[in-house]
């Protein structure tokens, strides 16, 4: 299957099975289906390697803990992600892992059963050169444990992003319930100020994602300080740039919000270092 | 099959097939399993019945419109519901009707295919006489269409509820953004002030239930005025009673909060008035 064409590769991997990702199937009764109890990672992969594995599964854990989701051991994810890998090929890939509560019984006491586990790999889109955004209606409610995980209840982004899409936009951006700029709805945020690369903290009600982590750590390689600072709406306006941050996507420049251009209307001469600190060969690490 | 005894009923149809529920599965691809993309009901049969099915249809569609989840006509439903049941045989059922966008390729640009119908039956547990509740941590937010619809993104209420039992206690209740009563974790809630019987309204951050509905039109029967306002969290110490509303289990009294007595500590001589409002013959309806 390593002659597969890259751009038909199209794998999911449940529990075990490889097949192509319409013959797959999970219970009906999984509780990630009934309940939405289950979290997922997306990363980038090429040449059977992963961007980042370790910090995606530290990650996982993390937010396995936040919401008491059991998991299975990393040398079966690890195995999973393997063997897809292999049949997939090479060039670039995302791949999406998921791990639900499986078929647990009662959704009150939920029985100690397997989780479910999913992997899907698919061609990777080649990365946007901009986004045009605008204002969510919708807010991320810092007070939830579920704004600081991927958690499969993920419709509420969905339609963000798609009231955007019906507008004409690529992205939809979102406040918190005290009004602080938290995150796009597939995407974190970084405003940059001269050399000040600021982005939101956790604590605003995002997901830490982890190519927010990188830029964060090595944003100083190019000269930038980084820092994790509570942004409100208007500071849009008043930034040089500001970045979306995807681990599927990579770095977006946001170019306009409502219309509003960001920036002096000059080519962004960061960008480029920006995206020279991500997906350096090192970086992929094999599962 | 329709011997088979109401205990051990455990039976699920998905897209026009009827097995027993370990034998029943969705495609892996399913956006309700990846992003929590669906909807449900959680409706009470019984003699291949349901309770209120118009008025869940209703629901079913309002909701749909709300978070623009395409339905399949209700013919297709009605078939399915009227199949299992039939299967299903005679004693008190829980039937829930879940619908979900299908396998549908782009998350941002759905595209239009067949959605998945799942329909599971299960024999009802008996009513408890009274639940014993706690505050969550969490809130429902007022602002998101998802606090008005049955959606499949349900965990944080799991959740809730599973950390009230945790601590002993049978049900969470929830307060929304602003600080006002919302909702439990699983049901609507009423409170009595003497003659008076008040339930938060929809702008409050909660899901209009269907036996809420039944309540507040049907209350007057009884001598009661029924009135949709908005409750702070010290109305409960205040209140005669407090009842739990939720279409599987029907009406089921709050006896305490964090400890605290709701009401005299006498019997609450509303209660059968109450219940006799709800699931009479005529209410339960053909599919």
């Amino acid at each position: 299957m390593t002659d597969l064409p890259t751009e038909s590769v199209d794998l999911t991997w449940v529990n075990g099975r490889l097949t192509p990702t319409p013959e797959a199937v999970v219970p009906a009764g999984d509780f990630g289906l009934l309940y939405g109890e289950g979290l997922f990672e997306t990363m980038r992969a090429r040449g059977g390697r992963i961007a980042y594995l370790d910090r995606h599964l530290e990650r996982l854990h993390r937010s396995a803990g936040e919401i008491g989701l059991p998991l299975p051991g990393d040398e079966e994810l690890r195995n999973g992600l393997a063997e897809i890998l292999a049949a997939a090929g090479e060039g670039e890939l995302r791949a999406r892992l998921t791990v639900t509560r499986g078929v647990a019984g009662s959704p009150e006491a939920p029985a100690n059963v397997p989780p479910t586990v999913m992997i899907t790999v698919r061609p990777a889109a080649p990365p946007p050169s901009g986004w045009i955004a605008c204002w969510s209606p919708y807010r991320r409610d810092e007070a939830s444990p579920l704004s600081r995980v991927k958690s499969t209840c993920f419709f509420l982004n969905l339609l963000a992003r798609r009231e955007a899409r019906a507008r004409g936009m690529d992205e939809a951006l979102l406040l918190n319930t005290r009004g602080e700029l938290a995150e796009g709805s597939l995407a974190n945020l970084f405003l940059r100020f001269g050399d000040r690369l600021c982005t939101p903290p956790v604590e605003a009600g995002l997901l830490p994602g982890v190519t927010r982590s990188v830029l964060l750590e090595r944003a100083g390689e190019i000269g930038l300080s980084a820092e994790e600072v509570s942004l409100a709406p208007e500071d849009l306006c008043r930034a040089d740039a500001a970045y979306a941050t995807n681990s599927g996507v990579g770095i977006v420049p946001i170019t306009t919000v409502e219309g509003r251009v960001i920036g002096p209307a000059t080519a962004d001469e960061v960008l480029e270092g920006l995206r020279s600190l991500l997906w350096r060969p090192g970086d992929f690490q094999t599962p």
